[in-house]
This record gives structure tokens, sequence and C-alpha cells, in this order.
């Protein structure tokens, strides 16, 4: 602990595990809030804090508004710009409802992720426009492989909610990325943008330096927990209630798939056919004697 | 005031003007950040608060984090939707900078909003593919003044940042609106979605009735507003100066056109054609003599 007040505290992390690191933080900020109203912690120093929505949600639970947001290796660009600048840097917001689940809203300020583009490797799935931005300022388009080649290696970049340009909002995705760029360093003197790249100058493996915050709120402060839920809960009611697209069946808010799949997962994980093969292979390797249910 | 605490309070408007309850509000949190760290002020029965982005340099100009946001008549559609459930409700968003103004980003969480749409009338541009839904759930395109009538009349709707569908993140856009919209009423049990169109049961003028939050973070509470400026500058100046896509002349970031605009209008005020004819119109039908010097 570097510092700390009734509601704020600044923490190192030692370049520790960004999860452990995250559930402590967010717990000061909770403990905070339930005495003060309000509670903001930051980090520096820190590694990759896993599911950014698990700290959100870990306000909510408690009857806090909760908000975090982390730094990530450079591979965004921001409006006119074709070079990674900053991190896909998730602004993650999160409210107490009265539903069978929270609103727990955790996204990338950019379009997609690498996360997302291993993914679509993997199935064979092709880029959707505008989603990655190459060194003449145009859309890479095709293979989902070859474009994280690129962005890897700087020959490209990740674009920002709202995509290439202004005309469709590009900026507002580079503004929220920012915004989350300099909390996860402003407040706590921490590491940012291209010092990011867990490299040192020799291109060996050096510690990440990420920086986080974590908000937590305290609806009892205001006109309490259960009025805030309901109300919440009315929110959501009525948007899912309003009139939908010829063909789509239903209108989502946030969190609604993860817990609808979370139930779904009680009867097993489905495995795609790539990650299968890597099953195959791994048992292969081993010289294993053992036979997958999806080899029948 | 209905309720307050040493870091929150629950402020009710009666319906006056939006302005001069936002710069109250935001005052109140900005005086809570700096004796407890950390301020948040939330007001229901509000009108129209102007430029979003007023109030976070307000904060930002006093040291601290700024956050504000406001509920608004129900013109956007959630991602699959294809009616106005929540309105353009800003995420607005300031940090403090050693740059010649603030980093203050204030934007509709849609791609374009109802006065924006309003000047493409004036100018005759037309509408950007995937800022207007139709009932048809595909992009309304062409003249923005049709536009605007439909979505007066709820045949249309605003599109969320992200657009149409989920292949470009149109969640995400839907996301931060709906933290928005529950920030908006959900602590002060305010109004909320479609109860915010400003008219009564027989189509009489009504108050809006909108709820906003302002939320103040005092740098001095972390490692101090000197540090903060001064990586929040450093954080800029990399971002600008990355790789720019050609035939880009700049990066800019949050709040440099407008700096740079205010600047220049110290020399006048353009006036577009569109406006000088109504300038006119207004001078002839009050027979006033009088020439106006873009007459010449």
């Amino acid at each position: 602990m570097i510092k700390e007040t009734e509601t704020t505290a600044v923490v190192d992390g030692h370049d520790g595990m960004g999860q452990v690191i995250g559930h402590k933080a967010m717990s000061m900020a909770i403990e905070k809030a339930k005495k003060y109203g309000m509670g903001m912690v930051v980090v520096r120093n820190s590694c990759h804090y896993g599911i950014a929505g698990y700290y959100t949600s870990m306000a909510t639970k408690a009857g806090c508004i909760g908000m975090t947001g982390t730094n990530a290796r450079p591979t965004v660009a921001p409006t006119f710009g074709v070079e990674g600048a900053f991190g896909t840097n998730p602004l993650t917001l999160g409210v107490p409802t009265d539903e069978a689940f929270d609103f727990n809203f955790d996204c990338a300020t950019s379009i997609t992720q690498n996360g997302k583009l291993e993914y679509y490797e993997r199935i064979g799935h092709e880029l959707a426009d505008g989603t990655v931005v190459g060194p003449d300022g145009k859309a890479v388009t095709g293979d989902a492989g070859a474009a994280l080649k690129r962005i890897g290696s700087g020959d490209a970049a990740l674009t920002p909610v709202g995509g290439i340009g202004e005309e469709l909002g590009g900026y507002k995705g580079y503004g929220f990325a920012m915004f989350v760029e300099f909390l996860s360093a402003v407040l706590q003197d921490g590491h940012y943008g291209k010092a990011l790249t867990g490299k040192g100058a020799g291109g060996e493996k050096v510690p990440f330096g990420l920086g986080h915050f974590f908000i937590a709120i305290d609806t009892e402060h205001f006109l309490g927990e259960d009025l805030c839920r309901k109300k919440a809960g009315d929110i959501i009611r009525e948007v899912r209630s309003t009139k939908k697209a010829p063909g789509a069946e239903r209108i989502y808010t946030a969190g609604e798939k993860e817990y609808e799949i979370r139930l779904a997962r009680h009867a097993g994980v489905p495995i795609n056919e790539s990650v299968q093969k890597e099953f195959i292979a791994v048992r292969d390797e081993l010289g294993l004697d053992y036979k997958f249910p999806f080899e029948d």
C-alpha cells in the first residue's frame, strides 16, 4: 500500500497475479463504499487481471454500483492513427438489479480484441470490415489469424468502437479508451501505452506492469439497495419490451447471455473442432492411452 | 435536498433549469471530493442541462477527475430493437492535464444525435449509413430532415455507437447508454425511458423530469494533482505522436478541436447560409431597418 485515505487507496502490485491483486483492490473499494459511500482503489505494477466483469459483479453483489478498467498491451489505434497506441482498455460497469443476474457490462473499448480474433482464427471466421486498420489507413479484411500476426508485429492495429475515422463515431471508442488509459496510470504513477509490451529492450520477456482502477458506490448512501434493484430491473424490462427488428427474437441486456450460458454449461462445455484437435495432439505427443468422448 | 452523506447527495430539481441545477450539483460533488476524496450527487426532476462537458471541466479545473451523464427523450434503439427506448445519454469524462486544455470527453452514446441531424438538415448533409434504424431493422439513409421527423414520430430510431446489430459492437454503445440511464434514475428514484417524452397523455407539454449524475474524484487523495496532470499530458503526447493514416495531418485528443475553435472564435462566429436566411426572415417579419454584414 502506497497511500490510503477514507475513500481512496493506491496499491503497488509488485508484478504479482492480476486476479489476486484485483480481488483485493475491489474488496477494499467496496469496504470503503460501505463505510463512506464511495471507494476507489488504483493499482500499478500488476498483470492481466482476468475477467473485468468479475470485479463489478463483486460490487453489485454487495449492493454497490461498480466500475473497473485496466490498460493493456498497445494494439488499438486512435482516430486518424494506424499504430497501436493503447490497449483494448475495457470500461466495465455494474449495477445491482432485481433480475436473476445483475447488470454487468464488460467490454473492450475497441470493436474487437485479440482473444476474439484468436477464436475467429480457430473457427475460420473472417474479420468484420473496419475492425482492424492497416498502415494505409484502410480496413484490413479476410483471415483473422493473418490479421493477428500483423497486429503483433505492428503492421496493423485494432480500431476503437465506432471504427475507422470519425463518421460513425470512432472518436467515441477512442475517448472511452483514453479515459481507461488515464485512470490506469495517472493516479498511481503507473506505466502506460507503448511501455506495456511485456518485452525488454532485447526482446526478452519482462513483467507487463499494468495498471487497474476499481470504484464502488454504495446504493444505501443514496435511496437504498431495494429501490436501486427494483428501478434498474424496471428499466431493463421496459427496454426488453420495446419493438424488435423483424427476425430478432429478443432484446438482451448486459449479462443476460452470459447468465443463460452459465446455466446451460451445467450440462457440459462444448469444445470446438479446432480445440478437439489440440487435445488429441497433446495426448498423442504424450503417448497417453485415452479416448476422448468427442472421438466417437 | 432529499438526502446527504459525506460523499453523496440526492437532489430534487423541482423541474427547474438544468444548467443551474447541474452547476450546483457538480459544485457539491467537487466540495465533497476535496474533503473526502470522492463525491457523487444525483438529481431528479431536472431539464436539459446543456453541455455535459462543462460540468466535467468544472471538476478538472478543480484538480478532480470528473464524470457526468443525463438521461434524455427516448430516441435510441437497443441492439436488435427498432424503437427509441432510451436517450442519447452522454457518458462524459474529464481528466486534468498539463496541456493548454484538460481532457474533457463529452459525447452521446449513440452514433449521432438529434442536434447533429438538425445541423445536417441545415447544411444539406446526408445521413451516414447505420446511424438511424427503421422499423425493418435496416439503416435509414438519405435526407437528415426526413429522418428527424421519422424519429420524432417513432417511425425510426437512432442507433448506439457500434451501429445496428452486434457485428461492429453496437451492444457496446447500448451498454454505455444503459449505465447512464441507470445512474440517471435508480439512485434518486427518478423518471426514465419512455416517461421522458415531455408530453402528457393528451399531447400537452409537461416537464421532462430528467435525471443526471455528477462524480468528482480528487487527485490529491491519490498521488497528487501535479503528477496526474503531468502523466495525463505525457499519455496524450505519446498517442498524438503515433503513426498517422496517410493524408491525416494530426491525431487529436478529446477537447483539442474545441479548444482551437474557441481560440478561433475570438475573430468572429461563422454563420451558415441556412441560419443567415432565418436571421433575414425574422428581420423582415418584424420590419426592422437593419442590414446584416453577411448581406454584402
